[in-house]
């Protein structure tokens, strides 16, 4: 390459940084010229042939026409793939304060599923029985009356609720509320390592770079209250052999939980009408204040 | 921030890279791993918010969405006004040879278009009457016979047959061949300066960013002939306002050309058959050999 083509090429992404430069509102400026300057960097450093570079926008096409309106999101899912929605994350929940850590949202989350009460069952469909129980605390210590759980996990087929059209409308889904003590339980099964969905392009990138598309089994929370900062986490059961090649990197050591095997005659059996053995899983969250 | 915060950031983007490392294609290999530090360098230094990502995400599938299998194109309109395309452009055409030069595709070309004789009207619509002629030659200045010169334009209401379609099929669009001089002549219409889509993601981005969707006049090519490498470019009116502002970033000094007024009396008038006033264009076109 001659100076002055390289000049050209250096020219050209000053010349669409400048493009912005009228931009009225002075944060989409900065994030446009930055992503310009990043984009054009990574363009110069890779040096697509026209072809890889078709192959991209036909990549991207795909993966915007993968995406419905219900719970299919698949740019969601190539965000979390390249590791970004953690990144995210984690650029948004600096200064530790001693609350829960956060993982990724997912895009299988639905608004406006049934209120459960205490210790409720939200699993219409088979699995190992389990309850999940604990409580909800501010980062002082006390205990939050009237904080908001909304849960969601896979069925044992590995699949969510409206993602799998033929289980029953709210399975594995549910909103708890703490009682005054902050106490919330939750009957569900115990939750099984899944693949993502791989019928798309995020599915053919994984396959394509040899990386597997398996998240270890977990429990999704959303937990709101007053007063409080949101917090999205899961819950990851400690014994899942993906916790260390988790397909989204959405693992942190302090999210992991125990699934205890409890027999019939165990004291939280009677009390949440298990009557076989069942699995107990024990986590408190602490949530930090406004 | 603290410390340790920070390094777990970094830390993220190394397990993200690493996890492409088993990647079989060394190229794709290169490929990902350099878009996830590009990627998260761009996170890292702009820090979006969630909202801000969510977005991000939104505009994306939106852009997904708009693209249909015809003529719409949207993600090929967003690597357009972000200088993309001209950069994948530069970087493939590297070592000027004395060929011509290369400009965007953009994404309004429509395969298999009537092939047209020597000096035939493509213009199915309204607009000022114009020839466009000249010679296709290789780079040691010898005429090239057969090249084939597949061209579009629009209509003068700015939009392509196929994306406005209310106009006659093969509006504006037709492959011609050169005779054994090098020669082709392609009777057609003044072209106009017209707005890129507006109606999607990509519009929404110029108008929230203060930039107008205004492409200069010009007529498009695709010139492919043996033994040659394939030439995408346009001709640019060099009368035309937008030049210097072109929203994709297309435009290059050798790729303009006059277009001069004749009368009905001008001896290419009764060649190529204009009963009255109309305007000439020409242009020598010089193909690399592969």
């Amino acid at each position: 390459m001659s100076i002055s083509e390289k000049e050209a090429e250096r020219a050209l992404t000053e010349q669409v940084v400048a493009s912005f430069a009228a931009t009225p509102d002075e944060r989409l400026r900065m994030l446009m010229q930055s992503l310009v300057r990043h984009l054009h960097a990574f363009v110069r450093e890779v040096e697509p042939t026209e072809a890889e570079w078709m192959a991209a926008i036909r990549f991207l096409t795909e993966t915007g026409k993968m995406c419905d309106d219900v719970v299919r999101q698949e740019f969601i899912l190539l965000s979390d793939t390249l590791g970004v929605s953690m990144l995210v994350d984690a650029i948004n929940h600096r200064y530790a304060t001693g609350a829960t850590d956060t993982t990724v949202f997912g895009p299988f989350y639905m608004r406006g599923m049934p209120e459960r009460a205490y210790g409720e069952n939200i699993a219409l469909s088979p699995g190992a029985p389990a309850l999940v129980h604990g409580r909800v605390l501010s980062t002082d210590g006390m205990p939050i009356e009237g904080a908001v759980l909304d849960v969601w996990q896979t069925a044992e087929n590995g699949m969510y609720s409206g993602q799998d059209t033929a289980q029953p409308h709210g399975n594995l889904r549910g909103r708890f509320r703490t009682d005054a003590e902050g106490r919330y339980a939750i009957t569900t099964i115990v939750p099984v390592s899944y693949p993502i969905p791989t019928d798309g392009p995020v599915g053919r990138m994984l396959d394509a770079t040899g990386r597997h598309p398996w998240r270890p089994a977990h429990l999704h929370f959303m937990i709101d209250a007053p007063q409080h900062r949101k917090l999205v986490t899961h819950l990851f059961d400690e014994a899942d052999p993906y916790l260390t090649s988790d397909a989204v990197f959405g693992v942190k050591p302090s999210l992991m939980v125990a699934y205890r095997e409890r027999t019939a005659d165990h004291e939280l059996a009677r009390r949440f009408g298990f009557d076989g053995p069942f699995c107990e899983a024990r986590y408190d969250f602490v949530l930090d204040r406004n």
